[in-house]
């Protein structure tokens, strides 16, 4: 089965939300970490604390979940509905090929290290 | 059109130079991390705060940006200028394939997530 | 000569005996993020700090580490031994294709980019 990785940038405020959505469809396993975030297009003004924020950085979480079995295509809508609110800076989701994995806690390879054990 | 993540790891003094030379070539956005950098090479002498360090864990920062429009050698040429020193410790940039991309606030997606509207 | 990502996700009292594994691969550089981990899974209880934690943030590190000529198989034994206790939460390890890498301090790009120098 493939492997894939998806990335979702957004606002810390949606992590909650997020978790919860991707918990619905099945996701086993997600690392979070905390971001800056730089919006450098031209007319970027995002609001950030009650001021206009242009080129500074602006605290993100990045919330990485390696699936298999889950279609992309699920994790996607979930993290489009969970993290959306129409304003700029709602964030962006990136997704990559990915070679192997590993479970450490049983040297387990491949989809079967992603899957969650019954 | 061709989607692609580019990882800078370098130093964090060097951070406000780099997002200027990202901006100059028309990069659109970036996502910043507070990492820490390990040298692990047996030559490895790194100064950090005056003092030489060998294997142990020195500050850096990771920005990540996903390009399409901007050829990824122009971001490789605005990195390489912006944070280079000479010295051990400069960085090094990683370049990785991306299948999809995803703006949340449209629900865009492919190269259309990433190139800024007008 | 092909150029290969790895991520290991573990346990932050782990990172020591993991970069010393490491080490005595020949591995010669790392870069490491504090993250915190979700194990959104039904039957997932890892403990931390004395109590069952369920679908709560876990702090974990994250070693990212780009090789070429140390080969992957090597660092999935050396992460695997390192970073083993048994126990749920022992963490994941991810494997990634790379396109190119770029060493700052000299704009040396490809493998040698990544090949200690000498
Ligand atoms: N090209 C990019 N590469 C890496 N990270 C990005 C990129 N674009 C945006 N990000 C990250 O996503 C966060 C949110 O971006 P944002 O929602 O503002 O994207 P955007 O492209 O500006 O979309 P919008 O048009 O909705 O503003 C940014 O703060 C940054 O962390
Ligand atoms: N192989 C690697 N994998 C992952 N990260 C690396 C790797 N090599 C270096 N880094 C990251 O880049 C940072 C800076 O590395 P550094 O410039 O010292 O690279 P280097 O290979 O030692 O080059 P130099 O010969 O210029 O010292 C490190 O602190 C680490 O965060
Ligand atoms: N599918 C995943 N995607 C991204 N990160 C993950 C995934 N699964 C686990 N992780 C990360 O690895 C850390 C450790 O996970 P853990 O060891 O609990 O994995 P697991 O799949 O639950 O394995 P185990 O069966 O041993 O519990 C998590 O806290 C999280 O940071
Ligand atoms: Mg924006
Ligand atoms: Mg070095
Ligand atoms: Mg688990």
């Amino acid at each position: 089965m493939k492997i894939t990785k998806i990335d979702i940038i957004t606002r810390p405020e949606k992590l909650e939300e997020l978790k919860e959505a991707l918990n619905a469809i099945g996701v086993a396993g997600m690392t979070v970490t905390q971001v800056y975030g730089c919006g450098l297009s031209k007319g970027h003004k995002e609001v950030y604390r009650g001021k206009e924020v242009t080129i500074n950085l602006v605290p993100k979480v990045k919330v990485e979940t390696v699936v298999c079995e889950v279609p992309v295509e699920k994790v996607l809508e979930a993290a489009k509905k969970s993290c959306h609110t129409g304003n700029l800076g709602d964030g962006k989701i990136f997704v990559y090929p990915i070679e192997n994995a590993v479970r450490i806690r049983t040297g387990e390879e491949g989809d079967i290290a992603i899957i969650d054990p019954k």
